[in-house]
């Protein structure tokens, strides 16, 4: 029985070693991923017993997937299985000042998109659950996922946990109207709000002045944001994630949180990017641990930055650090060889 | 101006390296390939214009393709681009007695799928082209598909091209029924006819005895169902593939040929395998290559045999082999280090 | 709860990549695994609620073992941690004729070399649990293992579990007449003895006949040392592997089953071996398997021999086959690629 | 018929990976490149119709630079084909500050070194071309290899093409005033000089003030050069490239274009280097595919620049960017992860 | 016969390639190493006859770590070999900010750490020898190796040589206590101390001020340390390296010397770090050499800074660096590419 | 000081991993190796000092030659130095059947074809050695190298050493007749011959009857050809190799040895094939050892045989076995794996 209870999609994602583009692949590095999957590992890695829903098709790919997910001791009880449809695939390709990694999605027709609300029990699978955490990406997928999500929100605020939900605009799934359609409506179940100034921008209309920077970041505006946030669908908490892009190998990376009317800054973490994918989803996984762990909102918000600081700093989507290492960050951190 | 068209889809092959399962991988290596990719290839690699017609995605996935094609001296010119849809992929699993090898496709929704008649000007295609090839998978891929390879068979006999198709049978794309139905129309556009005992039988019916030993062939029967196809479809030449799996990692390979009312049998070569897929390929290429180098039927079918024996020992669907060591091996070989 | 329970070491294993020697290593693939622990990985991958128990150091490399056995769905969760000690390690080179593929061992002073029998409570592991497996490498780490080891088979029994054991005699670890006089008082309770001719005749100073060709198995010999540890150990059942060494990298493998005063005899597999490390692990795994689920002892051996006769054509210690392979080979086989 | 001719050597370039010396490696990853060549396959990129005309030894290696040249869409038809001579090497050790990269060649007695000027039919080549570009590493290469070069660029300027030559000095080709010497003649065939401000000093004796600090550039001192240049060798333009090396990771990548008397200078792009050769050809090559595209001469300086700072993110000598990547770099760019 | 002499611990370290952690292993590269060993090589590969003792296990990793010793030209002909105790590993974790790179240590039980004085006959050794090199990771491997490390810096005083000692403080090993108590009394017997400032204050409580601040450094302070020691234990030289950990990636290297009463002080290297393990000890090893060469106390200090700088740029533990590269880069270095 | 002083070429090894064509390969991987230097490897493995003597280029790859042969133990102070020329290079292709393993020159130009007698003391050379040993491919590179293998011979004959000759004639590197022609004369300097019978028809026009069947081995027809050899130039030893090409990946491997006028035969061992570059070099290095060890004829070449069995089951050109596996494969061997 799991503390926390994560919905979503995870996909194989492909990537050429060395900086390749994918069109010069002549091997791909696989990794398993994808944003709640993610959070759930991050979770169970701090200690919460975590268990991930999604809907997999039974062949190889399905598998690494759960293999992936219990290595880390993340429960799959609950996926759910199918014969037919597909795995979902993303290449990524890393880059380098001045290229951008990116990503080409392969996810059209996956098993999870094709799920329908009747396949998955909630009330069974909230049993004893203290949090539900799902993200934007998974309503995105389809209608049918869209009404899932929206039955799984309302499904954890019955059975009692705390609720979050990581904005995660995609705008190679659906429009920015689309996406607030589709959301605003599910709001109300929401506790916490993890995202970004730019996706809150793009779904909500929400915006807190020029901003914008991706080189500099204007602290204010994205308080406002938080506030704007927070007033219209009465979030208990808005965690606003702030990344400077300083270049493509380097960047800063801090988070501020609005709760209880109170507002929580971190410290600025410099990063040299091993791998930027999932960063957010660590400081979900990190934030929520440290919350189900007891921790106060300053501490809590420290930790889930510094813990998923690290996290750019190992190759694939989830987290590999441990709890001890972010609270020696969170304390100071060495850059000395440790011996 | 390509002296042989071939017609297909061509996939991105991901296969786990040193044997390993799909399951087990953490890497994977990118090739390229398909059934009439590969015969256009094999016919480039022995001096022969060639050409190979598809419809593709514009990623860099469809980029690698083309890129794989070029790289050999194959035109793909004629290739349909389109923003949408996918680009096909298998993963290949290479197994070890007892383990066979085995293949995930994952080819659902691909570009050429959604092929259309009308997006491919035959006419300017076979503009002095000599030789047509296609193969059962294409017109399995969708009904449209299916009614573009019509369309390309009926057109490249009016432009006066001798047409060749490999039959190809592939379980998981539609059932023996399916296949029979869809094909037999065509075969009135067929001359030379490639395929196995096996598969003659699931589609056509047809059978040559007892047969079905996968390690010892007989081939008194393969002649028989290579003269009931010549019978029944008016075709000018029928080649029967003859594989017998000693083992997974080792095999030998033959060909019979009839045409013009006569057999013609090949040697039988020891094969030590490093990769069997497209196999059959080779040998069409190299038969078709032969041909329209005026050579005889004798000689055609045993260099198509020697070339193709070849392809087993390179990693990947298509031929690395050369001419003059398809003829060295016709002339008896060697195994010593050559040096 | 599991069903199955088995106790032992689990190791990192250090291989060197493409046939090269240790010494001329400049990377080593890394694979986890050991006997007791592959069993439990085997009977997972065939539906069976299973768990390992042993004693780790916690550390990285203790975790990386833990998330393999995770992975596979086996229960780690009564593995005693530790601080201090180490984590064994193996280094394994694989040959080719007449090069014998070696072992050299770099595991004294692991973590469960040191376990005490007090460290675990074996009523509750046992609780609910139908089969308990062990082998003679645990008793033959230390004193305390052995006597931990004593400890477990005897819980096991009064817990009512059926117990299996694997003779697995290891010279680099004690001497035959330590074995013997270590293990022969704990033969009381074990119900299924596995173990293969040479050992049996090290350890327990029975044998066959003449035998001792590693290239050609006599199994009237065998049949008659399975008949004379039945008779001086009272056990349920004796599993006999039968391996013959064709060369070092094409083996046979078959095993006999003698269980109600009657034999099982099972086809012999021909193997071309990419890893045959944990090959009798496997049988054992597939065996306990088959027997849980019910099945007869005719259908248990042969299940065991083929589920582990598709072990040895995969990289790593432990099986990545799975149940529905297992019985198609069973059913005669395929060598054929699968498209 | 192409539209962009070119002339030169390629080479196979051999590189440790990671960092490793040359002396370190156990493997070496193999490319292929050489200044023309890649100028070709830049501009075919950018979607000129590009031939590249060499001579090659018809083995393996010489295969695969032509393989590499057709796979980008480069013809290469006329290259003059040898059973003798050799295919040049180079390899390439990757630095990181304070050990700068470097090469050692082995390309004495390469198949170019040994062409004559007979050999290449240039009036066939440049038939329907539109620009021919060499560069001074050709003539370096031998006394006839001087040869060819001078006929072909007055080949090219009769047959009515704009003709492009990089300075290119290679201190282990020739000495400086071998290279002045036998450079300054051809310089009344040629329109479009590039170059860099440290070449025009050792081969042309021209330089613009102190100059000579990797680190910090003095744009007047180059604008100075340039202008000598133009007036000394009328020619039409003068590109000259604007690199500060940073660290051995981290360069500035510009240039000033000199045309109809006008200074055209680009934004300074900052690079994280993955692999800085052949940058200052895909200048040229996207240089000169934006002039036939008939673009205006600020854009195209600037294109050329954008296009060639992505160059220096992928392995290898040549550019897998695209026109619609760099069209984006030109218009402000992003270094977040595009998804 | 050899001009230095160097005793101590190698060891195989084992690195997960690309920045994964030890915990995302699935391959390890391969590498050996230890401080004295890297001291020899370094010297070996300035041109100094250089010998390095110890103690191995006679396995192939023994092997392995001779092996590499005598690829760089160290004589081994002194190294004590024995069947029983193991080689000792080392795994080292490659970090990027802000995650540090870490080592696990497997190192217990090593054959080094049983050594016995009686074993080496100094004498023998040390005929001949100019120069004798350890440091304080030897007598930290246990009792019996401190008595050796003892003896063998009073035999090479007796023998006539200059000795140098790094002071190599390691907590795993020791505690701060044990190091001074143990080391104290062998100062007497040292000529050249090489250390940080951080280790002088762990070992010997010698402080130099506020200090500790690892991205900045305050030389005077370093200073004050370096008169303290030479004060205290009358060493003729006292080196002491002071590295800036600007980010995991990025640090500055430079070193200050005080001999004869005077300072030496070397420009700040910035670095790129791709491996910095065994920075001292090429410090070390460049220093020697160039004393053993004559060189000038200025000229020492620079060169083995200068030497030690470039190893911070190849994979691997010890030096691959020449002596002219050194000196080259003392003359101001380079960053282009060297072509 | 050594026993055994070799003297030849050696080469870098470029080879594409798993089975790929040069053609295809994207990464290569390398070794360094050559007739005389393996010879010397080989019996410095089994405990002989071993000197190899050659001429090199003073860069990368000519340090990862010596530095090879160092890791050895082999001892290389008499190898002359240049900075110019180049270190020869060959590409190795691994093959399967039908196609057979294949190399390609490059190594024209190289610095030891250059070499002139002058250039070595041959006295200092061979001051205290034992053994002389050169092969037919020494000569065959350029008139003043086989001016100076003549010198060598000579000389090591005056210096009292037992001389050995492998003929190893290499067709891309001279005509049979020159190969004839240049070495007849040398003969009276040579006490052991090593060949094959194919390699003495073609050289000294020898044969022993019908023979030529790579599959089948004719012995009496190889003892004919002994003992025309031991007449015809007085040698006291003649070795033949018998090599049966099952297949390419399956070979036996065996030898005769006439010497004071009686033949010695070894068993036949069956060899699977990971590289079998060098086999015979092995070979000759384990005569060479086991006769300086004072070992009896029969001993001698069984001991050989054996050693150079296990060498095709390592990557590369030279040994990796030990004296005490050849031992134990000569006892009978093991095929199981050894833990």
């Amino acid at each position: 029985m799991a503390d926390l209870v994560t919905f979503g999609e995870a996909m194989i994602r492909l990537s050429p070693p060395n900086f390749a583009r994918v069109e010069q692949a002549h091997s791909l590095d696989l990794n398993a991923g994808g944003g709640e999957f993610n959070v759930a590992v991050a979770a169970a890695r701090c200690g919460v017993p975590s268990a991930w829903v999604s809907r997999l098709t039974d062949n190889p790919l399905g598998k690494i997937i759960v293999n992936n997910a219990r290595a880390q001791g993340v429960d799959t009880s609950s996926v759910v299985w199918t014969k037919g449809d597909r795995v979902g695939l993303y290449f990524l390709e890393f880059g380098a000042s001045p290229r951008a990694s990116s990503v080409i999605y392969d996810r059209a027709g996956s098993a999870i998109s094709k799920i329908k609300p009747s396949e998955v029990d909630w009330k069974k699978v909230f049993k004893g659950a203290k949090w539900f955490h799902t993200s934007g990406i998974t309503p995105a997928l389809s209608a049918s996922a869209l009404e899932t999500t929206s039955a799984a929100l309302k499904a954890a605020k019955e059975a009692g946990c705390t609720t979050s939900y990581d904005l995660n605009y995609r705008s190679k799934l659906w429009t920015e109207d689309q996406a607030q359609a589709a959301q605003e409506p599910m709001m109300q179940f929401v506790d916490v709000l993890m995202t970004t100034e730019e996706d809150t921008k793009k779904v909500f209309k929400i915006k807190g002045g020029a901003a914008g920077d991706q080189k500099k970041i204007d602290v204010a505006a994205y308080k406002s944001v938080a506030e704007q946030l927070a007033a219209k669908f009465k979030f208990k908490t808005v965690i606003i994630t702030l990344r400077e892009d300083v270049s493509v190998l380097k960047n800063t990376w801090a988070a501020i949180c609005l709760t209880g009317g109170k507002f929580y800054e971190t410290p600025k973490h410099s990063i040299e990017i091993i791998d930027r994918v999932g960063g957010g989803d660590s400081l979900s996984g990190g934030y929520i641990a440290a919350k189900l762990d007891g921790k106060d909102d300053d501490y809590a918000i420290k930790f889930a930055v510094a813990f998923s600081a690290l996290q750019h700093s190992f190759p694939g989507d989830y987290s590999w650090a441990t709890k001890a290492e972010a609270e020696k960050l969170m304390a100071g951190g060495e850059t000395r060889i440790n011996r």
